[in-house]
């Protein structure tokens, strides 16, 4: 079978290589074997890539990919809850492959009418945005959250979980041409990043209440985020895409009280009961189901061409997820 | 009287004047009326005389102080609970002034015996580094804590307070010649702040766990504090040494589940209930009084040189605190 494989870090489309390994075989009992479809490229993918991921880096060769979806090919003796030709998502980590044996108990049976592709991207996106949005700051109906890098998969759903719970967002970009589609999408507000953020950000919400900002870039963004915080606000801080560290000027931390934290969705899986973090995505399930949550897509790729995928996931400037394919175009 | 005052943000040097204010008269009921013998520059003081004090700039003129020590002067009708010439901290904010007149519930009576140059310095250093050490991270015994600027007033209150507390310091300095006279103070581990400084850390407490960094510095410094600290640990920043915005890699952040917070004491002040402050006050005075909080004097200026006495407390390379006395030496 297929599979991608990371042997080496360094640039995204020169560490990703297309291998062949052996077939997974059949299931043992209480094991099932599932097809892969469909999965996305994540900006941890690209982190991973580039061996800036985790606090220690992972052992090599690996199989990259923390998620995407599939259907279930072969059952092992005893189960019962998924059939043969059920759309799963793919138990991960190392979902990059074309064939996964693993736990039944890893995978249970999607709605049949739901996009593939959305599927594809549950299972990182949509509880790394409602996660930040309402684990960290009480989120009351009414407030303000502030959040950069809004065009990306998990500004998307920030954006539609914010307006679910009733709360208003401002959302941070760096290219013009954004600010038409994310009001389209539902942004309450979209500012360009630069010079004055707070000022700005504060001529359009007035005296609302701020309390929260999301921040993927780090660097002088996390700065500016920090700025247009309400005093006693929290930046919480989930991305790496500037490379450079998080700056938070010592007056708003000692004289405005504004806190920095970090969000990593491994550290929610490894800390969270098992019930709990199946509540969460049959919750998030739903919301993809009826469209609240929903992630536009650039491109899909197929597995054949997942150098280029990688690479083109890998550069600024897209308006929307890449996805690699399973399935002959 | 003798007033120090400030009514043009500047040069510390340039910024504080001396000017002959009326004197405020004598005490009506439930009022006394202190005269001033010392008081200390603070960090904060300084950043006050350049306008870079809290989140929005005081109104100008102003008298400058938030602590010092006096003696009572005069008593108002109906005032039992001090006598003329008890010594008392000066009620503030506004402390850089030969007398006070203030209600008398701000002030009582400090024991006779101790250094008044310590008890000058009571309200402000010590809970400030008690409140750092206890209030944000649990202070478990055998836990260690590192600090920056660890030879300021502040840093001598935390280095003792934490042994207090069966916890252990790693103290951060600048200079060479720190190392010695820290470590006979009872600092557990001092080292010179630079490169690898985790690794520094780490070769010295092994798996210690060290869940607290106290930072007066921001800057890069911030980034090498938060290297140090344990998985989830607690950066508080409290002070604003460089200039220079915090900073903290978002590898920190997100894979390692570290914070950064800020400490400010006059929120403390102005959040908690009245009692809880003083009792508070009392155990820290019994620490001053038995020795156990002492802060280095580098030098006495009397008020009439109170321009020489700022710039000496901006200069950096200090040893010890710059009071400034009103009475004749």
């Amino acid at each position: 079978m297929l599979s991608a494989q990371l042997s080496k870090f360094g640039r995204p489309e020169d560490a990703i290589e297309l291998v062949e390994l052996p077939d997974p075989g059949e299931p043992g009992p209480g094991e099932v074997v599932v097809d892969s479809e469909l999965f996305p490229i994540n900006p941890a993918d690209i982190l991973n890539l580039e061996g800036n991921y985790g606090a220690v880096p992972p052992g090599l060769p690996m199989i990259p990919g923390a998620e995407g979806v599939g259907h279930v090919a072969k059952l092992g003796a005893g189960v019962t809850h998924v059939k043969a030709g059920d759309r799963v998502l793919l138990p991960g980590p190392g979902t990059w492959r074309e064939r996964i044996k693993a736990p039944a108990g890893s995978v249970f049976a999607l709605p049949g009418r739901v996009d593939p592709r959305q599927l594809a991207m549950l299972r990182v996106n949509p509880p790394t945005a409602d996660l930040m949005l309402h684990d960290f700051v009480a989120a009351h109906a009414g407030n303000w959250v502030i959040q950069n890098a809004a065009n990306s998969g998990v500004g998307h759903c920030l954006i539609r979980l914010a307006r679910q719970a009733g709360m208003k967002s401002v959302n941070v970009v760096r290219r013009e041409e954004l600010l038409a589609p994310l009001r389209a999408f539902g942004a309450d507000v979209v500012l360009l990043d630069g010079p004055e953020l707070d000022v700005r950000v504060r001529a359009t919400i007035g005296d609302g209440v701020l309390p929260l900002a999301i921040d993927a870039v780090g660097g002088s963004a996390t700065l500016r985020l920090a700025r247009c915080l309400s005093d006693g606000g929290t930046v919480v801080n989930y991305g790496l895409l500037s490379g450079e560290p998080c700056m938070i000027d010592a007056r708003e931390t000692v004289f405005r009280n504004v806190s920095l934290r970090g969000f990593w969705l491994r550290r929610w899986f490894m800390e969270t009961p098992r019930e709990q973090i199946a509540t969460r995505y049959r919750e998030l399930l739903s919301k993809v189901a009826d469209g609240t949550l929903s992630v536009e897509v650039e491109a899909v790729y197929p597995v054949r061409r997942i150098k280029e995928a990688v690479a083109h996931a890998a550069r600024p400037g897209r308006s929307g997820k890449i996805l690699v394919s399973f399935t002959p175009a």
